[in-house]
């Protein structure tokens, strides 16, 4: 049936049916539902690519399946006339089906995948992502994930960027000190990046443009469903900007790219998921942070001016403000306090308390941040200075600014957030494959 | 000079000048070499996509450069009037040039990146990489590496494969046991991902085809030219093939891909790099371990038979007998013994001590190891029984087998490896960006 060093030649996938209206076909793949109605007995075969229907009213035809009764996730090869079809899903199906069984299942599933909705607790769901994750919405929303990195790199490809990787095993706990995990490091100590902040900056002195796709690794210790210990994180950095606008106007490009990809390449995950594509204006609205404290006040009457930081809720007033004002689901918060922003923060060169970065919130969420850089070797020791933070951990780091930068930003799309909010979702873990948490490792 | 929220619209970049030719541009970048000859004056500046160089009699042109005298790797934005020129490198220069200084660099690099090759101890080369990696030549290097995992994905995105991110903090120190690095996850034991294998084939049951390109970490305690403690892996794992040669034939076509597309983009970069693109036949020469143990006792008089595995100095044996026999820089060796081999592995299912498996050679060193995997549950409980490893640590991998595995299998190409090897490199810290060995954790 196959020949040395090919894949099975005769086999077509689920997708591809429409191609062979007449013929017969094979397909191979898992047994999602088995109905044994009497008259008609219908069977649905998934595969990597969709599902595919095969029915026949001779129940005998089924009987690999029957005899002994096989459970659902069994793996098939199943033949069958292509014949298009009203009733059917997507149009086509298969007659006169036969089936060989590849591999055969003979316990039921732990979660129930086979039907639309997939009914199970959240933890129930997380343990048994293995299986779940077979599911077409699960499998969905992770084609969708695909779907938006593909679009980030092309996009950025095309713009002149390079994709670097930069590793993920550090020295010293960087960034912000606390929330790091600590790794023994052949007996010395080091740690797992949260974030490839520095490299990437570094890397400007290289490349001028770059940009990276990764896991990033946060060791904040809040069980909430808006904490994952570990995540995509969608990473660019570039050189010779203006200040922190350029960046934005970078980054409005890259999601448009990434939406217009997913609408383009995913209309079918994403009308089974029931999303709407988000409205990115070609213009996103923008507001100061201190003016977006004084419309909190004015709107909401709670005053939150001095505070260094939005909360949450400072973000979804803001966030339904921008849907009423502009009809837009994105809004750039500018000009944080540089108290509240890293050390390697630009600031507003006329308000130097206050910083030349933002953050973007979708839906009222912030889902990037971002900003301008110091690019000066001089303001970096100051900085350090001023946030009393030792020079000699960053040696390497400040080698890039001792010779030569030029003005940079970049900013950090979270992968696993970006799909949340696309989805409307309520639990970061549910757009993650494998989500690692405060309590989970597994699986 | 720039407008709100766009990059400097009228800056282009040095790989462009030749569109410009009787044009005044402007460019920006670093300062690569300035030589003052007193009649004669020459600037070479470097930006993201390459050098430029600019001309004048007149030094006084020069003057921001000079007075102060600055170093190189200063930063500049640098206008001049395109001339086609034979004698220019590339065949354009620039003439009556301005200069304006946006970073001023005043010390001295700490490794000269100036001249065709970088003359360094590899100590002192790697502790600088943040400079050392703006040298040409290693800019090459990376951009080849860029290259080298756009066009894998590329090609895998053709054949249907879906792209994953998996977990790099895994629960348990799962493949092989030793040589992991050991976290502390919230006060509990956790692990570094020696590889995505089991997350992989995990994934193998929900889109059938997928690839991952990610860090792996790897904590042997070898401090030799050939290791590295992290590197890139580019995973692939697919289902329903025949065995071990479906995969191999698909590795075949993957590396096609990568070295065609590496000929396409990066002519400038090989030739920089003296790199030839390696012989890689339709159809890959292939010989049975225990022939190629044969082959060993006959061409070289050593007797290895009986040897669970293959030594480098066999591997290179190998690669010099398919080199005169094929004229292959390409051998696949197939069917180690099971007992070296991990647990996972698929037997030869005439052959039970011996595996569906494979190692690809490039230039006789191994590249690239892959094979077929069990597939069925009751297997793996007899694999790990036979094994005496505790089944409990694997529920959640276990659980993918039990509910409906095909045939399935892969491989993994280390990223800087296939660099190493490609240009003739005799370490591997030298094709990775920021190494991390026993003894380095920075930059």
């Amino acid at each position: 049936m196959q020949t040395h060093m090919t894949q099975n030649a005769s086999r077509i996938h689920s997708n591809e049916i429409a191609a062979y209206v007449g013929e017969r076909v094979q397909v191979q793949g898992w047994v999602h539902t088995l109905r044994l109605l009497g008259g008609v007995n219908f069977l649905v075969l998934r595969d990597g690519r969709g599902t595919v229907q095969a029915v026949t009213e001779d129940e005998a035809n089924l009987a690999p399946l029957v005899e002994p009764a096989l459970q659902p996730e069994t793996v098939i090869t199943l033949e069958g006339v292509v014949v298009a079809s009203d009733q059917a899903p997507g149009g086509f199906e298969l007659h006169q089906p036969t089936i060989e069984v590849i591999t055969p299942v003979t316990e039921p599933l732990p979660v129930l995948i086979s039907k639309k909705e997939i009914k199970a607790s959240l933890t129930n769901l997380l343990d048994h992502a293995v299986t779940v994750n077979r599911h077409p919405r699960r499998q969905a929303i992770f084609r969708l994930a695909a779907a938006a990195i593909g679009a980030f790199r092309a996009h950025l490809n095309q713009r002149g960027f390079i994709e670097i990787q930069t590793p993920k095993i550090v020295a010293s706990a960087t960034e912000g000190g606390a929330n790091v995990f600590a790794i023994d490091y052949f007996g010395r100590p080091a740690y797992l990046a949260q974030s490839p902040q520095f490299y990437k900056q570094i890397m400007v002195g290289v490349f001028e443009s770059v940009y990276e796709v990764g896991p990033v690794f946060r060791a904040e210790p809040h069980d909430t469903a808006r904490h994952i210990n570990e995540y995509v994180s969608l990473d660019v950095e570039f050189g010779f900007i203006r200040d922190h606008f350029t960046v934005m106007a970078v980054l409005r490009d890259v999601l448009t790219a990434i939406f217009s990809a997913m609408e383009e390449t995913c209309a079918g995950e994403l009308a089974m998921l029931n999303a709407h594509m988000p409205v990115l204006p070609d213009t996103v609205p923008m507001i100061d942070f201190t003016a977006a404290q004084a419309l909190i006040l004015e709107r909401h009457g709670v005053d939150v001016r001095g505070e260094p930081d939005l909360s949450p809720q400072d973000e979804r007033w803001l966030g339904e403000w921008a849907s009423a004002k502009y009809g837009s689901d994105f809004l750039f918060v500018v000009g944080y306090p540089m108290s509240k922003r890293p050390f390697y923060t630009h600031p507003d060169p006329e308000r130097p308390l206050y910083s030349n970065s933002f953050d973007l919130l979708f839906g009222g969420v912030e889902l990037v941040t971002g900003g301008q850089r110091l690019h000066r070797y001089a303001d970096y020791l100051a900085a350090l200075k001023r946030a009393d933070m030792p020079v000699e951990p960053f040696a390497s780091y400040l080698e890039a600014f001792r010779y030569g930068m030029p003005p940079h930003g970049g900013f950090a799309i979270g992968l696993e957030r970006l799909l949340m909010q696309l989805l409307g979702g309520t639990n970061l873990r549910l757009t993650t494959l494998f989500p690692r948490d405060m309590g989970r490792l597994t699986p």
